[in-house]
């Protein structure tokens, strides 16, 4: 049993960290929505009650993100990972090859999961550099139905801070693991998707923002309940929708208004990924950091001692002080912190004080 | 804003009524899960304390269920409507036929979807008497991959109470709004899903049971996390798993075998909808049910006033009255009761109360 006097911080890649605020406001409503006197749990969908819930999570992330009236926002059963099938079930329509940015973990199982239904054009890469940077040389197919990216790669640490032109061919990302972290002009994207548990809410539900005129192309073996279109008619009630997940995600998109909007979000996350790169950069050589200074990712940053031998031992150690889920991706080892909206800056400085003296203790191993 | 003073019952088809001694435990532990500092809804599925919570709520099921270890069971994201695709993607193998049992709303839809996939074999309906009974005369054809049918009809208020046999093929059942409310065998059947938000818990989470011999034979289009053998193969976590809903259902679950079981879940149900059968067939011709006595469900009671204009009127004042959620499915129309585990016996006897005073005030409209 953790001792409880100790204070603890969420570093977890997802589901992850959530505001306070609302996990206390959720709480405080648990077992009375609104004075119904009912959980919203036990709430049935078709009724104003919920429906009202659904209406303003859409229209204050429409506000959050300053959607334009021919874009959809719907929320979807299946987790982002359904998305990988869904997005070349729904859009691929007459076409039979898409683009691809390879660029990590996610886009390559992404990109498998892809070229079970077309041709998968890898219109850049940075496979090449082991991933440690986010490619911005891409070479477009006009033969694809779209182009597809990561926007930011959880395992790997590397995230895009901008993007190349790429003209008329609909942009289609990824953006589970750093939605809702920074402003963002939608109007450049034909769809994006973003599973909620990161920046959003609980696991289970699934934003997808689409623009109207992609909408009507699906795959005859599309399930109806995954077609875009379907769901956009029925506004996301096809369905009975995952609905305590869409309550909680209404909760968050109201936080986040309270807090600045996703201007702030950005302000917050660029602060506590600095002071922990600086960390990194300035150890002496005692920490090292496998991404590209201006590819890093600002939601999960990754990084090792240089003596990889340490790396158990830093985190049974950090475990100890209230440094949580600080173990990096199987797949790319090291650490990983992920500093999602809901991260309080203490949690970044209680970790940038135990690597300061997890140094200086174990320097002499370098 | 309803009077608070006044006790209120949920008889919502779904989401619905959820057990108070579960959502007081949730309650409890929202923020603190185990001790952890953490709440459930931030706990990482990859670690060892949500694969606990994963495995203790499948154990606890296959216990319930009595369910033979050549079973898998799945928690599967996408609602029991996307099992009507994911069924025959997964199911049909080289067969281009499945078998349907006709009774009403829902298995209605299910043929629907199932005709985008394959050949629909109706092999047995009761449209021809308006679906105001469960056909027992089944013809199976053997080219059928295996043979669907919906056990409770939520929006009619018709249930199987026992099933006619069905030789070799596989027998598939949508158990949403029954499962868990009574015994079954699972030797008997192929494969049975349910969605959560009836008698388990949150909507956002699908329970698959399915027979070991029946993997492995998914078509090429389906999506790979909704791939039976795939989630098999992963323990349900082939990709996130929708993890709060896992933990409510886990704690049902317990809640369930606490009570004395499915058999305890079936004794109540019959007491409970026998007394509300009762007040209607004994209402001197004022309400009236439109199922035959032998198929009606014990969850969801469907009725109405043989004078059908006073149903607007029962429906406003039972919701003064804290009677909530009373109106049928807009298919049907009039009434339906759902008493689902854990609608309390008192709200039952605050419904039956009510409808004899509401007889006794309008039997001159008759």
């Amino acid at each position: 049993m953790p001792d409880p006097a100790v204070l603890r911080y969420n570093f977890a890649a997802g589901p992850g960290v959530m505001p306070a605020e609302v996990l206390a406001q959720a709480q405080r409503e648990f077992l009375d929505w609104d004075g119904n006197g009912f959980s919203m749990l036990e709430t049935p969908f078709t009724g104003d009650t919920f429906k009202n819930v659904l209406r303003m999570a859409r229209e204050d992330l429409r506000g959050l993100l300053n959607i334009p009236d021919n874009y959809r926002i719907l929320f979807m059963h299946g987790g982002a990972s359904a998305q990988f099938s869904l997005v070349p079930l729904n859009l691929l329509g007459n076409k039979r090859q898409a683009d691809h940015i390879e660029t990590g973990y996610w886009s390559t199982k992404n990109m498998r999961e892809a070229g079970r239904y077309c041709r998968v054009n890898i219109a850049a890469s940075s496979t090449e550099t082991s991933f440690d940077r986010m490619p911005m040389d891409w070479h477009l197919n006009p033969e694809s139905a779209y182009c597809h990216f990561t926007s930011n790669e959880t395992a790997n640490g590397t995230q895009f801070h901008q993007l190349p032109d790429t003209g008329d061919l609909p942009l289609v990302a990824d953006m589970t693991s750093d939605f809702l972290s920074r402003p963002f002009d939608i109007t450049r994207y034909g769809l994006i998707y973003a599973g909620a548990q990161k920046n959003v809410g609980p696991a289970g539900v699934t934003v997808v923002i689409v623009r109207e005129d992609l909408l009507g192309r699906a795959h005859p073996a599309t399930p109806t309940v995954f077609n875009y279109a379907a769901q956009a008619e029925a506004d996301s009630m096809l369905q009975t929708p995952v609905t305590y997940s869409v309550y909680l995600a209404g909760l968050v998109f109201r936080w986040i208004r309270d807090q600045g909007g996703v201007a702030a979000m950005e302000q917050n996350s660029r602060r506590r990924s600095s002071s922990l790169y600086d960390a990194i950069d300035n150890s002496d050589g005692f920490y090292q950091c496998p991404v590209q200074p201006d590819h890093r990712s600002l939601m999960n940053i990754c990084f090792s001692p240089v003596n990889d031998t340490l790396t158990p031992f830093f985190l049974t150690e950090a475990t100890a002080e209230g440094l949580l889920h600080l173990k990096g991706h199987p797949m790319t080892g090291g650490m990983r912190a992920s500093l999602y909206n809901a991260m309080p800056d203490a949690g970044v400085t209680a970790l940038v004080d135990f690597m300061q003296y997890f140094s200086e203790a174990h320097r002499h191993h370098v």
